[in-house]
């Protein structure tokens, strides 16, 4: 069994009130996985109360089962001055500050000597928390909580089971990143028997995108340029174009610039998006051995070596021409 | 255990030569299955022949680890003429005919009282065959030649564990479609730490399509058209935009249909594409209660429910008329 799990049980069997938080921009294990630990440990017999420094993104709103607190509100702030915390447990948050602002707060809203638990499956975890449940080897934080709910003995619902397949389906990318291993399908299969819908889940996650989001994808494919052999593919989109877009709903470009790698021999793509005047922020990915935080970073961006980006200032021609002769010298 | 696996382990260890098919217009778990059989009978000791009535889709082929048979092959017929076929296995195929060459062929290939064996998980298999091994709880072929493996004791190779994983994967729509259940995420688990590298696999299939695919998929995306208060979808496309498009290579637009039913609200979608002067071929699919089938059917065509297609004759506009008006009634 995982260290510390048995620990967790223990601290959650002399507590009160539990705090839950997950890491700023939250994806889907973060959202999944905070939402089904809460359920987890509110089976249990605990009060959780889950914190988030940012809303739950859209799309993933249809696994939101009862309201998630934001750090300023003050019904939060009421209660814990009542009654404050006993536990903390940030999940999915590979150090204490990736929570945001959760991580100023939570001292004040718990009582004093509150043990602050770590659950998370990043390999570059700090390993903060007086409970550390890590296993780097996982796909998703979400099978932690499978663990965790077996530890405690508290059989997995459906709406549970809906939460933490997301985490699941999310963190792999559809089962399809290398993270992907027979523990991941395993947990999944166990999810789907315990009542997640992989047809729903998976439609709302990964389809049902607006009509003006397909309608720029497919301004962006049938324009796309590919450079360096096909190796390079590059979409582009102005600021009129994304107001003719989206002329009647919010601008949603998210997960867009993924296509880019989908072509045939493309290694790298990049998504320019105007954003600005004289202003364009570049979103970059590679599918290969090539580090397009390194291209990134030549412009002052950052990220991580399959998925970067960078902001650029000039004219769109001129910032093309810079962005596509760093990436070709990438090739190289 | 599945009923006629015994059976078909004490057929096997009589038998010399096998012969195994499966279903024409060869799909990934029919391709899958088969060359994964095909791996496991020959690591058991017995000498397998594949035989295919079509040939292997151009996506599948890097699954094909030997060679398999046309059954118009004059190899084949020699070497059976030598010595023939002690049993046959047809597998995913829901009844005898689905072979189609093969099933008149295969009795001119074998000994006289050769068994036939039936492998399959479609609901409505008719249950041909000697020996029947059958289980329409399965959502692919795939997770019953693991099932064949398990039986004979045969330890599944990195080769093997690819093709199956790809039955797995094709035939629950990359484990979105509503057949996903636990067992098969079980057996795709056991595929990849068996060897099965999902991300490569993944890639190959639904991936690395040819930027001439993204680009006639992006203009049929910019000038969709909604209809129904947007519960219907129609992309088209004409011979003229089809002929500039894949200028550079091969017309490919397998799949296109299904991006139709990704856009929110959309319930049918149609592919209208013309074929040639006056003539026009429509493929329809349905995400939810509509039976696209009979919409085919009202044009001389037929289907599923959920993915039909049929033919049309006639201008553009007025057959795009006319479809558009039989989808509309349908949604009533």
């Amino acid at each position: 069994m995982l260290e510390g799990l048995n620990t967790f049980r223990d601290a959650l069997a002399k507590a009160g009130r539990v705090l839950l938080s997950t890491h700023v921009n939250p994806d889907g294990d973060a959202v999944g996985s905070l939402l089904g630990l809460r359920r987890v440990l509110r089976a249990y017999g605990v009060e959780a109360t889950a914190v988030l420094a940012d809303p739950v993104p859209v799309k993933y709103i249809f696994l939101v089962d009862e309201p998630v607190f934001g750090p300023g509100d003050e019904e939060l702030a009421r209660s814990t001055a009542a009654a404050p915390f006993d536990l903390v447990v940030f999940i999915d948050a590979s150090e204490r500050e990736r929570v945001g602002e959760v991580a100023e707060r939570f001292p004040q809203w718990s009582r004093p000597g509150a043990l602050l638990v770590n659950i998370d499956h990043h390999i570059g975890n700090t390993g903060f928390g007086d409970i550390v449940i890590l296993d780097p080897e996982r796909a998703s934080s979400g099978e932690l909580v499978l663990e965790v709910a077996d530890v405690l003995g508290v059989t997995v619902d459906p709406v549970t089971a809906r939460q933490l397949y997301t985490a699941v389906l999310t963190d792999t990318g559809r089962f399809q990143f290398s993270n992907t291993n027979e523990a991941c399908l395993r947990a999944a299969g166990r999810l789907v028997t315990a009542g997640a819908d992989p047809q729903t889940i998976a439609e709302r996650i990964y389809f049902e995108r607006p009509a003006a989001f397909y309608r720029l994808l497919g301004h962006l494919f049938e324009h796309m340029t590919l450079h360096a052999e096909g190796r390079i593919c590059v979409f582009r989109v102005s600021l009129d174009e994304t107001a003719a877009f989206f002329r009647d709903g919010p601008y949603d470009s998210e997960g867009i610039v993924d296509f880019t790698v989908q072509v045939e021999g493309v290694e790298i793509g990049a998504f320019l998006r105007q954003t600005g005047e004289k202003t364009f922020r570049a979103s970059l990915r590679s599918r290969g051995e090539i580090n397009v935080r390194a291209i990134a970073e030549t412009f002052g961006g950052g990220g991580h070596e399959k998925a970067a980006g960078c902001t650029l200032e000039g004219e769109m021609s001129e910032v093309l021409g810079r962005l596509i002769d760093t990436m070709t010298r990438s090739l190289a």
